[in-house]
């Protein structure tokens, strides 16, 4: 069974503080757990429920701790609790290893947005993904949970996005999405491009924008002024043109 | 000021069978009040806090009736309450306008998802959309707060899907989204295309596969296996490349 103290770490790590503190986040599902198992994350412990053990006893390898109904509520920070549940251990990108198509994020606020973003870019083999430092964190709950555990296959790196674009081999072509520019049906992406993807209510900074080689945009056939796409969705299609080829 | 009565309706609201019973909902936030204000929706009442009307004052030419920020927490059923939001009368579509593209929904459950799609199908300028009657409720908070006012331009029609595809006009083509079939880019989709897109965990059950004239899918580049995308995302390039030409 989970002592008090667990307890108590697993239930603070609901807040990016202590998760910070500790180096520790949770992944929740059955679906992410096994994704996480199959990663080279370190994962630290597996809970799960009783009558989820009873139904799933030979699921994984990894040994599970049992925990009661009302204690994975207490801990979940989704709004259906778990049955099952890991806790597992940051990695933080020091660096990053750029693939030869990734997308760069400007202050992305929405954890949900994140998370399927990178579910996004995993399906179309996307597999960097380089992240402004006030883009909302990785590790927060509700992006795990919209990756579908994307998250242990797509590097995500935090930095000064600035200095990043600066600092990208001159093989790159940098591309941003806008609500003007070329049309994405024709642009004839680089063999090495990385796109540029603004804050949901915001789009791309003046400060950014200027580094941006060449501006695209998703044509609207709205017949009405409509402002924009979800950023989730802007960008699915921009990873669908991006890796059509 | 907002009486006892009117703020229990209103707290009401939140609830589906309220909603059904009173045939009423809310609409939150500046934008979304915005766009059902210049719809052809009934708007019973506007209600904005006192800042909120001491900042915004000639903004909107309907009286707004101020409400108290703790009373406005009360009634929101978003994460963070809002400072405006409407009361609106209820549309419900007896039968529909079918546009030459349309979706065809079975059983999205969240609402989120459900607001993302139309907000994306008003863009791509797809004006209408069937939902089974298992998808989840337009009129659900989150739902209307996703679509970011498109709910007023998209409109949408619930029925039994079965029925409603039998008695397509013999014009339209259906197509289907699976983890199978003909790529979505090869696909050269007919004048009056009819698009059906699966429940978030089934995908499309068998009893409608069955009515799909030609399955299509969105190729993944992943080298390792994966399971789908998120549903709003997988629509979006439905509707991308639906309407592209």
């Amino acid at each position: 069974m989970v002592s008090k103290n667990e307890l108590k770490l697993l239930r603070s790590l609901r807040q990016k503080k202590y998760r910070r503190e500790h180096q520790l986040f949770i992944v929740e599902g059955k679906k992410s757990v096994a994704e996480v198992l199959k990663s080279d994350f370190q994962v630290k412990n597996v809970y799960a429920t009783a009558s989820w053990i009873s139904k799933n006893e030979s699921v994984f390898s990894f040994p599970l701790t049992e925990i009661s109904v009302a204690d994975a509520e207490r801990v979940s920070a989704l709004q259906t609790s778990p049955e099952i549940f890991a806790l597992v251990e940051m990695k933080e990108n020091k660096a990053i290893e750029l693939s030869s198509k990734c997308l760069l994020l400007e202050d992305i606020k929405d954890a949900g947005n994140l998370g399927t973003l990178i579910r996004t870019a995993d399906w179309f083999g996307i597999q960097s993904i380089v992240c402004s430092e006030q883009t909302v964190e990785l590790y927060n709950p509700k992006t795990i949970q919209a990756t579908m555990g994307s998250f242990t296959r797509v590097q995500l790196f935090y930095t000064d996005l600035n200095e990043f674009i600066k600092q990208l081999p001159e093989d790159y072509v940098v591309y941003g999405t806008f609500l003007e520019g070329k049309a994405i049906q024709n642009v004839d992406f680089a063999s090495k491009s990385a796109v540029l993807i603004g804050n949901e209510s915001n789009g791309i900074s003046s400060s950014l924008s200027v580094c941006v080689d060449e501006k695209i945009y998703i044509p609207t056939k709205a017949t009405h002024k409509i402002d924009s796409l979800n950023v989730a969705v802007a960008s699915a299609i921009v990873c669908y043109e991006l890796t059509k080829k």
